[in-house]
């Protein structure tokens, strides 16, 4: 039963475990032995320590302890209701057995008090589960937030009063400077000024230049060494494999202990290094592993993969809430974009998980400004219909580069995944850092961390700000509040920005597209979110200046006086990345939440849905899927998405056998020998096997698992007195009184599922989709005439769908 | 198959339509003779315009055109694929329907551009609908806004210099007053004042509070009438039957256009006559009308009613948005309370339309502020940890005012629909507004509209603040602003205010349980969060008062220094006015997201969640149900909740016949007769039967409807030469060749449904459950080895639930 691998293997792990092969392909490297003899030791040390590097998700695969890294194939042999790596869980049985164990817990605690209050524990368990969640995941994202900051900065200088202040806390600290030079306290050192004692000047220059790249590099190379050597899942966004995962498939350590801790490592030096990748689909996966390790206390929790899959949205919705200080916005993201069974009850555990997250993470403050929002803005000046217009035309070029964007890097993921590229992940990583940050620090918008131009872009410029881009020229004469400037011409520092914003967004984009899929930690929303600021910023400028030089033009004339504040470049901004980021991801209603709850208020609600709307109905004309769907198909994961199943096909036309193949393989109620059993089992690599009255009436009365069948007979076999190769299985309710001379009968009607799920042959496909999704099967009968015919799995229904869509039905991978 | 449809009508319907019966129960109104005859004369001249006075929800019926008001028995003969009324819908049927007619239209878009431009319209087709509804039901709201506000203050006065201006817009106008005493200005005149000419004194006191009396009479009177006499279905809140119709049943009529027109004007009147009744619950009626309304101009909508429910669950949406103006919040009201089936599309789109009719009200400004949000508030100060104690406590109220409501209510309603009670609807209405005037007058928190009163309660108390609830000793030396003002010790007015406000909140629990249910249009949100801010306030000050007095006491040493302002009472207000809503209705997520809306900020959100979530389960200790769950039960609706079915019955104990009852009723595939199909129909009244192989083998080949039969049989009579009663019926794919003397045979397998859905004997009575509530099915059919053993319908599954929860199963009424 073995699936093939290569493709999960492939996009994380290949060759990662090898700790001497990686290296050469490193030669640029000096410390390169050093650092090998680090990297065993460690290996070394932490191996002993859990198992395995992949730290497994439940206790039991853990005490197995395959021991081997790279172990997936060699399975172990998992107890009765639990699931094998890469195999899809049935969630009606999930919830049955939840049921039992419920109702086993009510009857049982009318019993003593005791039972009682452990009854009691075992209900408020959800809740606990999801505290400990809202608070682990906002302290982590609390020090991922302050690391990053204080290694960003540790790219172009240090703080000599105290090395672990980066450069805004360590300039706060200083008395003697203004508000206006802020950047230039002198406790802050740039590198050059700390080892040459010169701070301006092109040698000066080049050489904080050459740090810059250097740092960058280590940051990158410390981080994809770590995810290859340690945690190899910890790799990429993780929303796709999340999606997969949520929606019933199981990839054993994806959220285990040593992702977590790899990941949030990782994650930091990612960030950190300056590559155009963002935290906040790596947050959602690190608050996934919070929720799973939290799981493990429960055994409500962590032997019910359906219960436990309750835990995981919840927990996915406070790591948006932490991302961007939206817990709303974190529960419905959860909710439309990475969740797949949502009951209520966990809609309001989610939202529970997601305010704590955030209120943690508030009394974290690591961005010093007791804001809940990562990009805090307020505006003072109404948006008007006319600007509708480029509001919508930002939303056209926020679905254009959504479709380019996923082409793009889809494209090059699968040069990667079929050339020679995939075999240098460590090199790629490498170089893309090197050219991100020859390209980068020259541009001053492109040097900073991109929530940091992100945040400059967003913010309306006020009296006293002092960025390049609020360069306008003011008219002494006029004493006005801050919050109420009128329109000015700009200056010519802003016309700089211009050509720089330009150059950055050029740059932004391609060098997105290749970053995206690397070896390390990447999330593609603060990327996009950028793309689109940078490109409203611009337009929202040009907008207003003309406005200011022509408010005679008829369609300024009715709302833009002279002298008035018509045009917030900052909204512009905004917009733009709102549309972006729903072109790339197709979130709708999320993000508009998410972008509500960052301005704080429903006045800018209009223009933001205008532009989320455009671009999504712009990127849906060139193709339905947003990122994570791509890479979901991509990678092959046996995900059934919610798209409607509209082709005219059958369920005879999907169910095995096919006409030319040979007929299903079926045990018979009472005439199948313990020896057959094991035959049928050794050629055969079904999950089950239906159960017939007889081969000549196939009457079907249940399904076996192939797995629950294997460990009766091994059992029956061991402790069973006269069950030989030939005694008769029987399925049915009581086994025949046999001549004495008969072997032993064995009796497994208790393994036996009474109630297999059916469909007759003339059942639409799109009914059996439908049945598929909703109910979380994992095969289905298919009868005609009480008759049974054939089966259908969830893989059979997959392969038909990418047949359908014209598609390589060999890409659903997974069982 | 007539429904016993007593439960029903006892509801809302019992004697209405009897022009001259009701007038009897009103003996004491005089001008009884001329009402009649004005009343007779609008009946018949608005029941030649539509067909019936309960306008029919499709066009069909509506041509059928039953004539009769009450002729709900008179069913129709419905074409293939509509549902008779009283019914519930199959889901994947309609579902199924929808893809083909959307695979008609794509493979019809390629032959010619008109095509191609017809299903473009289709597609968009939605996008408009909820346009239209959002458009529709925003000007209705601010037009109810509008008029309730007029005439609430028509009770008490009237404005001379323009007669259609209410209190407060006819003080706007007025330039002689000051902001202090606006209230007062000369071109407002109380009823005594415009009489006799004195403003003053006892006479003039009852004169005023005879009038207020006569006026509410009148209004609630003129309400009821229009209720009973031209649509018996626009009383109550309207959200049981919503929910009930979108779980998918048939209400023909209950979203229809003289519903929409009647609920809106009776609103106006039940809330104007000052009755403890809010206009929340019937805006989404309203809402639902609109989208009915405009699904009927697109086939797509109007002859699916699985795709009718997905406009309908916008338009709750819609409706909550206007209520409150919180979009948001009205999109995650009809996720979570409202709707059954609620696809991401929707949820976009519901947010579309939400956002559309809160923008349409805003543009119509029914409040004069140009805020979008009902009760929009500003605090100033923030909240502290100890505070958690009295806002936990708030929560426990709440949730005790929850269970006793929905007790006490249910309690009332019941003993309605079972004693003479009921009969006298309309003196029910008269008797009750008397009292709630009589006593709602003298006090000055009773006499003012309750969302006046709310919005009163919810506000801080600014320093230029005239409200009696802020008559504090203030400290003349202080200058401080407004938005910071310290505790201060309360005068006598905040005494008073405390006095009266604890009558009113006896006052309105009292009146809200005997309010609630009665035949005019009623909400609940604006009584139960009236009584929660009541509440709310009284803490409130309570705690100010003890943290100004006693701030060296330890709980109030760490957070409250002298002179600082440290309790907000009008954040209690807030508070309790959630947890009160919250226990009536059991809502959670969006209960805190509307609330959150209305601050305008996250930083209210933890102590709004803090007693919302107390609320929930000490309400939920008492019982699971909220008030809306209630009312169905109630009524008997066949709604199939969302909770766990958690007993351990299997298929078998559910399935129909019973052992003591006659074989299933089944037809063969090849061996039935024309009259032996005739006789079945007329003897039984299921909705349709299973075919079977033959009666030996009982193998299941197909499911034919009871209508589709009936009609085939009745066509092929008329049209087809050869069939008579002897006639043999053939399900089977080909029609054997038989003897020339044999009569034609009738080929029925077209409207055979060749996959049933069916279940084995064994299958849990949980997973029946859970499939009947997911894929929305009518039926199932119980097989066991492949063999037919019987049926269980959606009524089962009800009736059985009931058994199991101790309830009478004889309470669901409908098919």
């Amino acid at each position: 039963t073995g699936p093939p691998l290569e493709t999960l293997r492939d996009k994380c792990l290949a060759q990662g475990h090898n700790g001497s092969k990686w290296g050469l392909n490193l030669g640029l490297l000096v410390h390169r032995r050093v650092f090998d003899l680090i990297l065993s030791y460690l290996i070394d040390s932490l191996t002993v320590g859990s198992s395995s590097g992949i730290s497994s998700a439940t206790p039991t695969e853990e005490m197995n302890g395959s021991g081997n890294l790279m172990d997936f194939l060699d399975e172990p042999f998992p107890d009765v209701g639990t699931y094998e790596d890469f195999h899809t869980i049935d969630w009606l049985r999930e919830k049955s057995r939840d049921t039992d164990r419920h109702r086993k817990i009510t009857s049982k605690s009318k019993e003593s008090i005791w039972e009682f209050i452990k009854s009691l524990l075992d209900a408020w368990s959800g809740w606990v589960v999801m505290l400990l969640i809202g608070l682990l995941s906002g302290t982590l994202a609390g020090v991922i937030d302050l690391a990053v900051d204080w290694m960003t900065d540790l790219k172009e200088g240090i703080c000599l009063s105290a090395l672990w202040y980066s450069h805004e806390q360590c300039c706060w600290t200083s008395n003697e400077t203004t508000f206006d030079d802020r950047d230039k306290c002198p406790e802050w050192l740039k590198w050059a000024e700390l080892m040459t004692g010169h701070s301006e000047g092109a040698g000066a220059y080049l050489l904080n230049y050459f740090l810059y790249i250097l740092w960058a590099l280590f940051f990158s190379f410390l981080a994809v060494s770590l995810v290859r050597v340690f945690a190899p899942y910890a790799c990429g966004s993780g929303i796709p494999e999340i999606k997969t995962i949520l929606s019933g498939f199981i990839i054993r350590g994806y959220l285990g202990k040593w992702t977590l801790l790899i990941k949030t490592v990782t994650l930091v030096l990612a960030v950190s290094s300056g590559l155009s990748l963002g935290k906040e689909g790596p947050l959602v996966h690190v608050a996934c592993c919070c929720g799973n390790l939290f799981c493990s206390l429960f055994s409500k929790y962590s032997k019910n993969e359906g219960k436990r899959r309750e835990v995981l949205s919840a927990a996915a919705a406070a790591g948006v809430s932490v991302a961007f200080g939206a817990p709303i916005g974190g529960v419905l993201f959860s909710l439309e974009e990475v969740s797949y069974y949502f009951p209520l009850k966990t809609l309001w555990r989610s939202f529970f998980a997601a305010l704590v997250a955030a209120f943690t993470l508030r009394s974290i403050n690591p961005f010093g400004n007791n804001r809940l929002v990562l990009f805090y803005v307020e505006y003072h000046t109404p948006w008007y219909m006319a600007e509708l217009v480029p509001f919508i035309l930002l939303g056209v070029f926020g679905g254009l580069w959504g479709t380019l964007f996923i082409r793009a890097n889809i494209a090059w993921c699968r040069r990667r995944k079929t050339t020679q590229l995939g075999k240098y992940p460590v090199l790629e990583v490498i170089v893309v850092t090197g050219i991100t940050a020859i390209l980068a620090y020259p541009n001053p918008y492109t040097r900073r961390s991109t929530s940091e131009l992100i945040s400059e872009l967003f913010n309306d410029c006020g009296a006293l700000e002092s960025s390049q881009l609020c360069d306008y020229y003011n008219n002494p004469n006029m004493t006005r509040p801050v919050d109420d400037i009128p329109d000015r011409p700009a200056g010519p520092g802003v016309y700089t920005a211009l050509w720089q914003l330009a150059l950055a967004l050029i740059f932004k984009i391609v060098i997105t597209i290749f970053t995206f899929g690397m070896k390390i930690p990447s999330g593609l929303f603060i990327p996009s979110m950028a793309v689109g600021a940078i490109a409203g910023r611009i337009v929202g400028i040009a907008v207003e200046q003309m406005a200011y030089h022509h408010h005679d033009w008829i369609i300024f004339k009715n709302w833009c006086r002279p002298g008035a504040d018509c045009v917030t470049p900052g909204l512009y901004a905004m917009v733009g990345a709102a549309a972006c980021l729903g072109g790339v991801t197709r979130m709708t209603v999320s993000l508009v939440v998410i972008m509500f709850e960052l301005t704080g208020g429903l006045e800018y609600i209009v223009p933001l849905m205008a532009a989320a709307v455009t671009s999504k109905w712009v990127a849906d004309a060139f193709g339905k899927e947003g990122i994570y769907e791509a890479h979901i198909q991509l990678n092959g994961y046996p995900y059934l998405d919610q798209d409607e199943f509209t082709h005219r096909t059958l369920a005879t036309d999907v169910m095995r056998p096919r006409r030319s193949e040979p007929p299903l393989a079926v045990l018979t109620q009472d005439s199948t020998t313990v020896e057959d059993v094991e035959t049928l089992i050794k050629d055969t690599d079904y999950n089950g096997f239906p159960v017939v009255v007889s081969r000549e009436s196939e009457r079907l009365i249940g399904f076996v698992q192939r797995r629950d069948l294997t460990l009766a007979i091994k059992n029956a076999r061991q402790k069973q007195d006269g069950v030989v190769s030939n005694s008769v299985v029987y399925f049915t309710e009581d086994a025949p009184q046999l001549a004495p001379n008969n072997p032993q009968p064995l009796k497994l009607r208790r393994i036996l599922n009474l109630s297999p799920f059916t469909v007759t042959d003339h059942t639409p496909m799109e009914t059996v989709v439908d049945i598929f999704r909703k109910l979380g099967l994992r095969q289905c009968l298919v009868t005609r005439s009480g008759r049974l015919l054939g089966i259908i799995t969830k893989k059979d229904v997959l392969r038909h769908m990418a047949q359908m869509m014209n598609q390589d039905p060999e890409s659903i991978m997974f069982n």
